[in-house]
């Protein structure tokens, strides 16, 4: 195992279904089930190959999952120094270092980093919350700009997204049920053409918690499908089967 | 129970639930259990009173169902005439006609006959299939325009819908998943905003087949909710609770 160093406010987590460790901190970024739900749902490009762009990476934690079941090339982008800096390590501690990388820059000049059209899959679990001047945001500035689309919105990651992706490239998001028919305008107004939707659910009685969106890179509009609901907890409060699957391995 | 006159290709099937009796005819068009969960899925009128609009009504299956919750006025807007006079015949065999009635129109000129922003509520299990020249379509004409768009559409449905609600006055569709994307587009550009939603699935690890869709008249963008997905049959194929008592009562 490599060496790596840790600060003092961090840890190394590991996703036990996966074989992948993470270097978390709760003072910055920690990434939950939502990360691990869009690896899951996001589907490796043919063939294996290509190159994966996973934006608003924060630790890395979606783009080290999906490495473990797309070959091909990862890029990383985060804004926040300190994220994209422990995302860099958790790719030297799993030996990812020869097929990923961590662009610490504004999602918004990707395309200076990354050629337009080069991209087969984008992923993204972007920050949820419109930056309303009025709403309540985490004091930690590292969780607030995670959280709230403070430097950067639906908008200019979907065009990104877009630009990045070759003509059937597909997109990959997770988002809040509050945020969809934004997400599905965006994407729709960037020649991304949603496809295939999954409700998440915390129970079988409750409503969506959580939503994950494919969109293909000018595909034919129409044809959309919406995936049996993802329940995340049984009656008795354990994981589901798929759940647990995606965090401790069948 | 009064004389009711039946054709012969006619029988009166009953919804246990509800204790309301309709005439049906596979020849031209019977209910489905879109219908039923249609009627269960929209809410009675604050109060219990007001006008309720049941549009593309068929043989009046919807607003029947309805008139069991909701006290106040229904009026069937249908244009097949064979099937308004089967709504008509219904009415009357369930003692409805004092608060009930058809219109036996194209929907387009509904508003020659209801006064704009009357209605409390408008129900509407509309045509299902776009009417594209090549699409395959039931030799039988009855049929045919009960399920594509051939004497109506979407955007004329939601406009008229538009209309005739009140400011806050609520509207309830169930459609196919691959057609909720044009349904909540026209929604929003007729003033209508998505509110509510309920994916339908024929079992629980199955794609959605149905969606179920509340919008409110001026209702302000943003808010929308995924309720608990609503499973028609368990494993074993018998109905889940929800739709047993919705079709036989508890």
């Amino acid at each position: 195992m490599a060496e790596i160093k840790l600060n003092a406010d961090e840890r190394i987590d590991q996703l036990y279904s996966k074989d992948v460790k993470i270097i978390q901190s709760d003072a910055v970024f920690s990434f939950s089930l939502d990360a691990v739900l869009l690896s899951e749902f996001a589907k490796a490009p043919k063939g294996g190959h290509g190159l994966t762009v996973d934006l608003c990476a924060g630790n890395g934690a979606v783009g080290l999952f999906f490495a473990k079941k797309a070959a091909g090339t990862i890029t990383e982008v985060e804004i926040q120094p300190r994220l994209a800096d422990m995302a860099q390590r958790s790719i030297v501690l799993n030996d990812l270092d020869g097929r990923m990388n961590v662009l610490n820059i504004d999602l918004a000049d990707t395309l200076e980093h990354i050629k337009p059209s080069a991209a087969e899959t984008v992923l993204c679990n972007p920050p949820y919350f419109v930056d309303e001047p009025q709403s309540t945001k985490n004091p930690n500035e590292h969780l607030a700009i995670a959280r709230h689309e403070i430097k950067t919105n639906l908008a200019t990651i979907t065009d990104v997204a877009s630009r990045l992706l070759k003509t059937n490239g597909k997109v990959y998001f997770v988002h809040r049920p509050d945020r969809f028919l934004d997400l599905i305008d965006e994407l729709r107004a960037h020649r991304l053409a949603p496809k295939r939707i999954q409700m998440v659910h915390s129970k079988i009685d409750r409503e969506a918690n959580m939503v994950l969106v494919e969109a293909i890179k000018d595909g034919r509009p129409g044809g959309v499908r919406y995936l049996e609901p993802l329940i995340v907890y049984n009656a008795d409060g354990s994981y589901t089967k798929h759940v647990h699957e995606a965090l401790y391995g069948e």
